[in-house]
């Protein structure tokens, strides 16, 4: 079982799966793209997230860093004059201090997750999307943000009139991704943002026209539900960009590659849209407030892959 | 004035000295010989200990790092299976990410030294030895060691038979140290260890030759006092170097450019052997348990200098 996962709304949905199936059968595709160099760390909050969820760690109500952390370096860093809007606990700092140092050392992304993983205990395997080099990069009615100015420094408030991801297209997958989504089961793309969780992971060689080759395999849960994204902008970038908010608009943009599609029981009128797209719907609740409804959605996905839990 | 400066027992005079002279006239040149990367990072041990003294803000009970710091970040470091042996605080952590990312940018040592003295409300001019790379070696009976190896990770118990400074033949004294020297009322070197402190300074090209035009100019206060230490293996060296730990055996080193020579009461017998190297002795209590007697040796030091306080 693979899944493609961006950052808070996958890690939710990770958290039930890796409960409703054994975690070591899950192999998660993390998106690398909103990887950022802070303070001269380098940052991978998408791949942090889903590791502090399912070792336990995460911070339920801020939806990034560890729980209980301190920020006494971060605040040192402000006496000193440095921008801190980008927060980093001192917990957290430690990974992205390791994670650094092995780069440094020529390490490779995917090995050091892995050492990440094994530390804190994740029984899936969480792998980058690529080794290589890739940024997302806005396109803004105000000019071209990097990524985590964007979302992070000016709350991702900017009219986004298009997403384009630097370096993926010399980019190649990391080790074992293509042969995994080849090999699976199924495929999940978990409900993160389409334009900059699910998009730059799509956008490195090989990994759309993989999952195309699986499309009957392949699932998708909507991040949009009743319009609105349930996390970060999706609604809002989708809006900008001309696109309906809305889940069969999701649907759409995924149709040449996914052949089943989640859609909120809020949205149940949108089933048919879907259908018409060639994309068999699945109506569920998918706002997932607690771990009751987080296992409850995995379930769902599970049934209508008719794998055995 | 000027002064060379190490690490703890520099920091405890000069937190007298500028509470006896006006902090702005004293430049204090800052070994860092002792300087290490450590995950990842640059660390300054000697630069970092004056100015968290001169700032208010040291440790007094373990001569290191910030006073009330924390060591969470480290702890979860121990935990990604890293060595931490040496101790990094979390406050502490702050400036070593802002040194290595600043020298990443380009900006010397010298400014960014700068840079954090005036963040943290330092009036004195802290000016590191040298912006070049100066690395300790300490050949002991067990073989050569990093400086932090040596000092720190195996706490000062080898054997040592040589020190090196790797770099030093090469690298040129930062931006004003020499003129510093050359135009000062008088250069005083601080209580330090000789071999691993002063002279690493001494040995970066000029400093020594600086120092022999002014002798008569120069004083040096004995790290050692009744046969030991006061701080650190100072004495252990000496004697593992087949060198007498006593006051004047200092002396001796330094006689080429020290003309004044401030030894302990406890030591007042030697003090005629030091007026035999052509030094002038002056006996006074040098051991600093609280700010009374540091701000004493100071006015000890001033007085013999002749300088208006």
């Amino acid at each position: 079982m693979v899944a493609l996962a961006g950052g808070v709304g996958a890690a939710r949905f990770l958290d039930g799966l890796t409960r409703v199936l054994a975690p070591e059968r899950i192999f998660i595709i993390g998106n690398t793209a909103d990887d950022a160099e802070i303070h001269g760390l380098h940052i991978s909050p998408d791949l942090d997230t889903v590791t502090y969820t399912l070792a336990g760690l995460a911070d339920p109500r801020r939806g990034w860093g560890i729980r209980g952390d301190s920020f006494r370096c971060l605040e040192a860093l402000g006496r000193l004059g440095t921008d801190t809007w980008f927060q980093l606990g001192d917990r957290d700092l430690a990974i992205h201090l390791f994670r650094t140092e092995r780069l440094r050392q020529g390490a490779r992304l995917i090995d050091i997750t892995a050492e990440i993983t094994a530390a804190l205990g994740v029984r899936s395997k969480i792998v980058p999307m690529s080794d290589d080099r890739i940024r997302t990069r806005i396109c803004t009615t105000t000019g071209e943000l990097e990524f985590q100015a964007y979302f992070v420094k000016r709350r991702a408030r900017d009219r986004v009139i298009s997403v384009r991801f630097e370096g993926a297209s010399e980019a190649t997958a990391a080790r074992g991704v293509i042969e995994a989504i080849a090999n699976a089961d199924a495929i999940i793309l978990c409900p993160s943002n389409p334009f900059i969780s699910i998009g730059p992971i799509l956008a490195v060689r090989g990994i759309r026209e993989a999952l195309q080759i699986k499309r009957d395999r392949v699932v998708a849960i909507s991040p949009i539900v009743g319009g609105r994204a349930l996390k970060g902008p999706a609604a809002h970038m989708m809006k900008s960009m001309r696109l309906r908010p809305a889940a069969v608009e999701v649907a759409r943009l995924y149709s040449d590659f996914v052949g089943i599609f989640v859609l909120d029981e809020i949205d149940q009128k949108q089933a048919l849209l879907v259908a018409q797209l060639g994309i068999r719907p699945v109506v569920a609740n998918t706002v997932m407030r607690g771990m009751r409804e987080k296992k409850s959605l995995a379930r769902v996905v599970v049934r209508q892959l008719e794998i055995d839990s």
